[in-house]
């Protein structure tokens, strides 16, 4: 954050120009790539319409798995650019299986694309899109995109050994730094797509954005102070190395996991991303008031449902600049709010920190199981 | 810079939506409008395409005046949409005449839009909108689109009082925060073509800001950093009082031109915008080893000139966080440089000081005026 506030660079300056080029090569490392990975000055939505409108033309044929709200947008930018966007529906907390994947390619083996949510945000799902993206690669034509929103720097994911053909994120989750760049890198085959491509674009033109990367810049002025935070926030984790960095997400995840089920609370699906925790909100308590409580007595801002989850399910964020005591402090928090909303675990005897306790369990197991 | 390095907020929390509310508020008061003004996190191109994309659909005619960079992309943005763009060209340095504008929307009356460039930063001509504004309204069906990129916070524009249907600028001139955020806002006439546009959009869509702005929040993620600085560059406009702010504009703008002239060096144009001064890079200078100079040895930077006009002009910014010492600092550091690079002048004598005592001439002279 600080860096950020030092005076601002011109970006058609030499200074820029030697960051962009850092920055540039952290982000090959941060999707495991050798492919140039361009960046827009938006969020990660700006980069997922990126995506529809340069690769697809309208009447096209394309898939998406929908299990969320951001699974479901694909589809809605499919319609925005009247591209025919086949469903591949799961119910929101499920996990698309590899075999409904496997079919609908055989069904539309003209489809352009499939779009897979890694980390759905909405539900806290995580989808194999390593064993998807070889049914791709394997049974159809089309390319595989990913929205690797809230997974790059999360979960793991090798853009170039899994064979993903177009892989985007924005800054604001596993890059630690504010909201408002997004990011994406495309293979040979995405980029014969593009050529191909005859809808409108201007401003996400992966044409004009793949014109200026030779340049060390981007077509239009982009979000200068946020290109010196990712700078720095691209240096931690190549410090911390990417696979550590996957690695303490997963440790984390689990703690806080086992925290919410030491509080007695049902997690809301079997296929939990590392990225966030969906949690039931037992049918006593209030969302809205217990996420008040987190908020004002502990500073602490856990979301609620969308859509037709809202009041149903919290989402506890345990991606970025998190640490092992954030787990501890965020359990900590959530079993005295919970106590003040009422709840005395679904059994009726809830002991003090048995949460805490759960938490610093499965932390010390995993730090054993390093040292060993 | 400070106010945006604080721990950030959510942006779907109540902070953010009251920070959201008065922020908007503000840029009413900027735009000098009643209507709502909508923010994308993108650079001032995204707005610009928003405005085409949003009031037009495949086949319609558009005007646009194109005498630099900025306007030329009004045409570039209308072609990539399908959108026949009907050009008002004007040469680069010259400002476009009100009987040229009259004359062609007789001549195409079914146009539905005209594009204009309030100050054409490629050049550093301003155009008389508020004419251009009386001469739409009057004489045609067309909305008139304003870029005040360089111009909005800078030079006087009142948009309900001057009849300007759309009016879009940036974050990072006038406003005085770092690039990243774009603002826009539409008469009912314009949202009328809105309500008829066919082409497809989907993140700068309008129906969607509209939808979100009633909640106090965009459609997708925004900036939040830059919302959070955006807030303290309006609040101190707001101080200052927006005529002031263009008149202080005014001030510098005239300080700075007296001073290049008392350097012997020509303008670049007769019709000269307050936000910046073009000036003609005398022959037997290269405009290359100027720049560096100003930058290497005073930290100036000053632009150079763009496409056909790289190497023939320089450009001084002097619009957002300028004051009047800037002013004497950037002619000071010119006449420096120049001599440095073996100008004495075009008349081969150039007395030292003769560019830092014109704009002190000039300052001193609009301070008397005011006390006066």
């Amino acid at each position: 954050m600080l860096a950020m506030s030092e005076p601002i660079i011109h970006h058609r300056q030499p200074e820029f120009k030697e960051l962009f080029r850092r920055v540039s090569e952290n982000l090959q490392y941060l999707f495991q790539t050798n492919l140039d990975v361009y960046t827009f000055t938006s969020s990660g939505t700006g980069a997922m319409e990126a995506a529809v409108c340069n690769l697809l033309s309208a009447g096209d044929t394309a898939l998406f798995v929908n299990g969320g709200k951001f699974g479901e947008r694909w589809g809605q930018l499919c319609s925005a650019y009247g591209v025919k966007a086949e469903e591949i529906a799961i119910d929101w907390g499920d996990v698309v299986r590899q075999d409904k994947v496997f079919n609908m390619l055989k069904k539309f083996p003209k489809a352009k694309a499939i779009f897979v949510t890694h980390s759905e945000t909405s539900t806290g799902v995580v989808t194999d899109v390593r064993s998807i993206a070889n049914i791709v690669r394997k049974d159809s034509d089309a390319v595989l995109v990913v929205d690797g929103i809230s997974s790059v720097g999360v979960l793991e994911l090798r853009m170039d050994d899994w064979g993903i053909d177009v892989l985007l994120t924005g800054s604001q989750k596993g890059l630690m730094i504010p909201p408002g760049l997004a990011f994406l890198a495309m293979s040979d085959r995405a980029r014969k797509l593009v050529e191909r491509s005859h809808l409108p674009k201007y401003y996400f033109s992966l044409t004009a954005a793949t014109k200026s990367f030779t340049d060390s810049g981007t077509p239009w002025t982009p979000a200068i102070t946020l290109f010196v935070g990712l700078d720095v926030a691209l240096r931690m984790i190549r410090n911390e190395g990417i696979e550590n960095v996957w690695g303490r997400h997963e440790r984390l995840a689990r703690a806080i996991r086992a925290g919410c089920e030491a509080l007695q609370l049902s997690l809301f699906t079997s296929f939990p991303s590392n990225a966030l925790t969906a949690v039931r909100v037992p049918a006593a308590i209030s969302a809205k008031e217990l996420l008040k409580h987190m908020k004002d007595r502990y500073g602490i801002t856990v979301a609620g449902g969308q859509g037709h989850l809202k009041g149903k399910i919290f989402r506890i964020a345990h991606l970025g600049f998190c640490d092992e005591l954030d787990a501890v402090a965020v359990i900590s928090a959530l079993e005295n709010a919970l106590r003040s909303c009422g709840w005395n675990g679904s059994s009726g005897t809830l002991e003090p920190g048995a949460g805490v306790r759960a938490v610093q369990r499965e932390l010390q197991a995993r730090m054993s199981s390093r040292i060993a």
